[in-house]
């Protein structure tokens, strides 16, 4: 039997990430999950980030510490208030108070550096250009840019032996469709966590735009959220 | 008087970097240095680098953590040996041991959220695809690939308010050459450090690759380097 190829797995513990890892592992990847503390309020997505790449059956899950609370300019990392809806139809099309600067950049090239290390020459990240918060680093000629500059930025790439791709599964997809996926893959859902603003024990606001987002997919699906909501 | 444009410089404590802190000095940026504790043996070059954004007028200077010993694949990064030589003449054209898989797409990446954060439109790093070591991170093509991606990535280069540029003025320049600019302008090479493998206290091997570029250097230019050697 062939070695499977390596394959460097974006894993924020959230339900798009995870469902990105089920499906590397479905294409018979090895995973090396990938998980930043990067200044976060909240802990507990890495926590549902270590549950999640032991049930899925990760090679290894590196977790780096890269602290972008220094640099500033998010909610997510400081202590602005999150913006709060009664329903996902409430959400505007401007890019909110939760986007990190250049957030995606930065774990991907995170994520270069260790596929090199590796080597590995396959990147998967669970962006998603329709359901998503209108972050322009989640679209793909981002991704397409990104990739290309990829593969002149490392030596194993310029050299011919390993190309990088990035590959993102979930792009073109709605919230129901994922979840949808995720659930033929048999992901338990109640392991991962969406909420920008949980509560100290972890529970889910209900309110914050990944919420809003994630139960609206849940219902369009006719399932039932297993997260924890306050 | 106009209030002047904030660039994002990237400082290591070497040679290049501070003649390019320099040169966005004599531009008229307002220098806001960025520099980062990433896992390199040397703790003297954040010492340098601080020592330099205070003498050339930084407006301030920020040291990021970010932990790249874990990623593991340099040199620079792990137990691994140095490569020493006698004379710049023998330096391989081959990528060293002393590559940094992906670190200055990592350390631009973390350049882009800070500029976006401040904002700042202008960041200056002072890679040379001349003297070099080989490394493909510092060629023109995998420059103009990032500022490419770049602007696809941040919402204020989306938006149009702040296209991001990246300045590198050493690029196409001998090693002579900066030296030579850097002196006109007053930099005062005796607070800079290039070493991949000073002893305990700081002085130079003068055998590694960096050091014979540099020494070879301040000898084109018929000058002393005021670095301290072992």
């Amino acid at each position: 039997m062939p070695t499977p190829p390596k394959a460097v797995v974006l894993l924020s513990g959230g339900l798009d990430s995870t469902t990105t890892l089920a499906i590397a592992r479905q294409e018979q990847y090895a995973v090396y999950a990938l998980s930043f503390r990067y200044g976060q309020r909240h802990q507990h997505e890495i926590l549902a980030a270590q549950r999640i790449a032991a049930a899925l059956g990760a090679e290894r899950h590196l977790i780096l510490d890269v602290d972008m609370r220094q640099i500033g300019g998010s909610a997510l990392t400081s202590e602005l208030a999150v913006p709060k809806h009664d329903s996902a139809d409430e959400i505007g099309s401007q890019i909110p108070i939760t986007y990190v600067p250049a957030r995606n950049t930065v774990f991907l090239s995170l994520a270069l550096a260790w596929a090199e290390a590796l080597p590995a020459g396959d990147i998967f990240i669970g962006v998603n250009a329709l359901d998503y918060s209108g972050y322009p680093d989640c679209r793909p000629e981002f991704i397409a840019a990104f990739e290309q500059m990829a593969n002149l930025a490392l030596k194993m790439a310029v050299e011919g032996t390993t190309p990088i791709r990035i590959h993102t599964p979930l792009i073109q997809w709605t919230k129901a469709q994922i979840i949808r996926r995720g659930l033929e893959l048999g992901v338990d859902y109640g392991l991962t966590t969406s909420c920008y603003d949980p509560d100290p024990a972890g529970l889910a606001c209900g309110h914050c735009d990944a919420c809003l987002l994630r139960l609206r997919g849940f219902a369009e699906c006719g399932q039932r959220d297993p997260a924890a909501y306050q």
